[in-house]
């Protein structure tokens, strides 16, 4: 049987003009392969009538269609009338559908103090659906369909990526999306995230162990600067998937850190939360990304406390205690400074762990001695400490996430081994 | 004189299952707007042949083809091959390129104490190119060609976004490029952005004052909780996308705060800079994305400070010296203690102006006075304070990104009020 497939159309102009990069293309081709569907194609258009109506026909030709954006109550906003025209269904007023978003849009407007009549024509066009429909109901005030045809099941969702992560699951749900999927043979899907090793070390040890092939897919992947491995074993092939996973565990285990999808922030947090134990950062170069990533999880308030970002010298002084001829013997990017950032975080925000990160972020302040890139992180914990020096590639952007990345995972190795070593 | 059409293809079979995003396409969508074309399409797919091959005569139907990526030395890079099937031309080897690449990769063997013999077939390969095509010499091993068709000009670039970056001006310099770029007519461009209107509010006032059209394009897009509007104006059109922005001054004058692509964070700094002010903040429920926003941006250090992310109720006292009994009495959060946060953190942080904003994030945390969404900010400086209550639809990342949006536009009110009421 061969495995159905799928193809994507992202829409948008400032998507085709490349005032933004589409990110919906990439998550829902990993949806599509993680639920075992090969996508052929990722194709983004803009709005212009000729350039939809053309991609949507050459996507119709796939099982599945996941279409995204287009559905806004602007003129431009174009992807329900096409779709419809392509599949050759007339255009209905959904109107239980037009109520719901009626009342989101009736908040909106009294919130923003403007009449309830600027927004009617809009809600009415999103309201608007192809005869013969499943609505997925709403993220905001943008709806998602579902329309089923004789050769293909076709998936509408909207452009703003939390939305359409939100109602993707819900079109999994539907009874025409999981006879497309049901045609895709079970395969085993066995999950590897590594740090601190390159990807290219991963991709030789995984040739060493046999490479892919004999049913088994693996995708590697570089992805907030961890290395992601995905093995996927046909039925036939799960013994195969087994032994490659064994020995990339074998040959790489002291860079593994996860085999299930937690991000890093989750896996932290969940670590201090099973031992009791509350969570405080002290950020320089970082400014405010650790505390971001942190508190972006559900229930992160049960664990950490806060941050003091700690961008300028006076104010490591102050909020931290960092003694001033510490910053002036060692220079605000050292290690003694990180030290002393962490255990002022620890004692001022009064917790039992404390992290923090100072560095050179870029383009400018760097020096020969502390050259862009360079950067410390320092972990303090009841029972012990630990730091990091590093000296991170890439742009500003590049090295922020990066020295993110290094303290969440220094919080991650103190507290996993005062577990297995203490 | 109708503007050429470009069409952008991006291989790759990681792109194509999601592992990565693919960077080129906007990258060379960007520069295609900048020199007048309009790009129609961005095309991704993998490595299969006919995928490849479908995507490529799609593609040559535009007066301009750029194709990024595929030709890698080994067996699944076939972007020269098939671009030359399609147009209908021979393959010959380059033997001054096959030189070249050949140097190149000698340096590689000897760094990796390889035998030479290894690389020989690849290098081969990687100096194949269509008969009558133009070499744009290497970025790395890569090459890069143009291929001057009848009707199409196709530009072959190599995947990794810097090589290819580094070959994109020359192609821009052969003869070929420039006489498809040539025919674009000059297009004035005008940008304006709102904040605290709804994309549907700013569609109907661009209706009212005529729409698009008579050669006049426009986009209108919500991006960072912000509506971004992009008029472009052919030159017989100039004084119809003048009168179209004037339109919306008027109309949309009051949520209309800047007409150019400084996203708020640097418009905030520069405000600060302009004026010699020093500048902090203090977040709840955004937890340090409002700092992190501020320090994307380089430079901020000379302006920013630092904040002080006081999650849990005891870092507000200890921190930023909100009374506990204001907290008892009113509730975290609440207008008096976003005030407290904001004067202790412009006190505590020694600045001149200071923002504050506590809220609801959700998912939990919610009751029937308090619900999610509910969001305070409060912003303090030397002249004066400004304050903003609001209920923010969406889940925590919407919430959570909305008040960083409303926090900073806080600051900057209060930073232009000064400025033109003062």
């Amino acid at each position: 049987m061969s495995r159905p497939r799928a193809a994507i159309v992202a829409t948008g102009s400032e998507l085709v003009r490349g005032e933004r990069a589409d990110r919906n293309g990439p998550y829902l081709a990993g949806e599509l392969v993680r639920h075992g569907l090969d996508p052929a194609r990722i194709e983004i258009v803009g709005d212009g009538v000729d350039d939809l109506e053309g991609a949507f026909r050459r996507a119709f030709e796939s099982d599945l269609v996941l279409v995204s954006g287009g559905l806004g109550p602007t003129h431009d906003d174009r992807t329900v009338e096409l779709v419809a025209r392509v599949a050759g269904r007339e255009l209905v007023v959904d109107e239980a559908l037009e109520e719901k978003i009626g009342g989101v849009s009736r908040r909106i407007a009294d919130r923003l103090g403007r009449p309830y009549s600027e927004f009617t024509g809009g809600v009415r066009k999103q309201a608007t659906r192809p005869d013969g429909s499943i609505s997925l109901g709403l993220a905001g005030t943008a709806p998602g369909l579902v329309l089923d045809l004789a050769d293909t099941v076709v998936v509408v969702l909207p452009g703003p990526p939390r939305e359409l992560q939100r109602l993707w699951p819900r079109a999994l749900e539907t009874e025409a999306v999981r006879r497309v999927l049901a045609r895709a043979p079970d395969r085993e899907h066995r999950i590897l995230r590594f740090f601190g090793t390159p990807e290219s070390a991963v991709a030789e040890a995984l040739a060493r162990a046999g490479g892919e092939g004999g049913g088994v897919d693996v995708t590697i992947c570089a992805r907030e600067f961890e290395i992601h491995v995905d093995l996927y074993a046909e039925a036939s092939a799960t013994d195969r998937g087994q032994a490659l996973a064994t020995s990339l565990r074998a040959s790489l285990g002291r860079y593994l850190f996860s085999e299930d999808e937690r991000p890093i922030g989750e896996i932290v947090l969940d670590l201090c939360r099973q031992r009791g134990l509350s969570l405080a950062t002290a950020e320089s170069c970082t400014g405010g990304l650790v505390a971001s990533r942190l508190t972006a999880i559900p229930g992160s308030s049960e664990v950490y406390v806060g941050s003091v970002v700690a961008y300028a010298d006076p104010v490591k002084q102050k909020s931290l205690g960092v003694p001033a001829d510490l910053i002036q013997t060692h220079g605000a990017v050292s290690p003694e400074v990180a030290a002393a950032m962490a255990t002022g975080a620890r004692e001022r925000l009064g917790v039992d762990v404390a992290v923090a990160v100072t560095g050179v972020a870029g383009p400018g302040g760097g020096s020969p001695e502390k050259p862009v890139g360079l950067v410390f992180a320092h972990a303090v914990g009841p029972e012990g400490e630990d730091a990091v020096r590093t000296e991170l590639p890439g742009d500003r952007e590049m090295i922020r996430g990066r020295a993110t990345a290094a303290s969440l995972h220094l919080v991650r190795r103190l507290l996993e081994n005062r577990h297995s070593h203490a």
